[in-house]
């Protein structure tokens, strides 16, 4: 591409690093950006700089935070004995959006991935025995994705809690609500038969 | 949506503003910054703030440029007697990449657009017909969009230049290199039989 200056390559060039932004898209970002005010880009631009100067964890769970702590472990209708393992805060918000849990959160910050040589002390396995240890802990949800690098996880993890007094439980697998027995694969098909469940004609999601 | 803190969903906010970015894509932008070097996410947030402070516009054409006026105004390699008409910057970069154009150029900056509430003194309509009296330029050619407004605005600046002593072309309308006859729409296969040009067989693109 002849772009007509250095400041339009230079815009285009930065923000097709973007996932999924090529550089087509890109120019169509500058253009826009060029019809905007000053203000406005600035305003823009500054909320991506805060995002790496503003951003912290909560040192309790490693969730996104503004304080020290987050809103989910300061807040007193949470039941703190209760602790779901995550992988990202993407997975507190997408629970949080069910509204179906009123525990707190461990964010691991990645999953165990020898290909990626990522192993189990490069992530906050630790930091979730050291909660577990101190004895106020009675639940622990493992919530990490069904493939092989979750499935790890959480057996690297269960195995590490099995002699301490806490329960392990897992969040189920099987067939979406309403979605069509024909179209699931066979190993959620087959694992939603193996951890069937009592049938109770008044359940609901 | 429950950001996890003010700063993310500030940044979602503000990046969801880019055109045909949800709430959805921002967020996965914003992620991809929080992973990022704080110096890259600088880098980024500079390049895009530069575009309103650096960007200047071509004395002579109007076209985005780093100098007063821009490379292909200063190039001594195009034909400075031959000028061809287009709406944004963006047309240049269109007809560049053709290769086939040496002439130079005149950006309008729009279009002439009643229902917008654009008319002719809003766009850089005064400037080509200055341009024109200066006695430097033998050929104005038309290359606007073939919609109602720029044919609007075509037919105004053909208007506008009748009567002085230079050539008025426009770019040909016609089936596309390479496109099907039956999937053509019958106005522009109406104008390429009206505008039919003498064969040639060697003729190429």
């Amino acid at each position: 591409m002849n772009y007509p200056s250095e400041t339009i390559a230079n815009a285009v060039e930065q923000l097709s690093r973007f996932p999924g932004v090529g550089k087509k898209t890109a120019l169509r970002l500058v253009l826009y950006l060029l019809r905007q005010n000053p203000e406005d880009v600035k305003r823009m631009s500054e909320a991506m700089n805060r995002l790496k100067t503003d951003v912290k964890y909560c040192e309790v769970c490693g969730n996104i935070s503004d304080q020290p702590k987050c809103r989910i472990c300061l807040s007193p209708r949470r039941d703190a004995s209760v602790v779901c393992v995550v992988r990202d805060f993407q997975d507190i918000m997408a629970i949080e959006n069910t509204g179906q849990y009123s525990g707190v959160y461990h964010v691991l910050g990645g999953v165990i991935s020898p290909l990626e040589g990522i192993g189990p002390d490069e992530i906050r396995i630790a930091e979730l025995i050291e909660r577990v240890d101190k004895g106020e802990i009675s639940e622990v949800l493992l919530a990490l994705s069904a493939n092989m690098e979750g499935d790890t996880t959480s057996f690297y993890i269960a195995r590490k809690l099995e002699t301490k007094p806490v329960k392990i439980s897992a969040i189920a697998r099987g067939i979406s609500v309403g979605g069509e027995l024909e179209y699931a694969d066979e190993i959620t098909l087959g694992r939603s038969i193996m951890q069937r469940i009592p049938y109770r004609s008044d359940s609901e999601f």
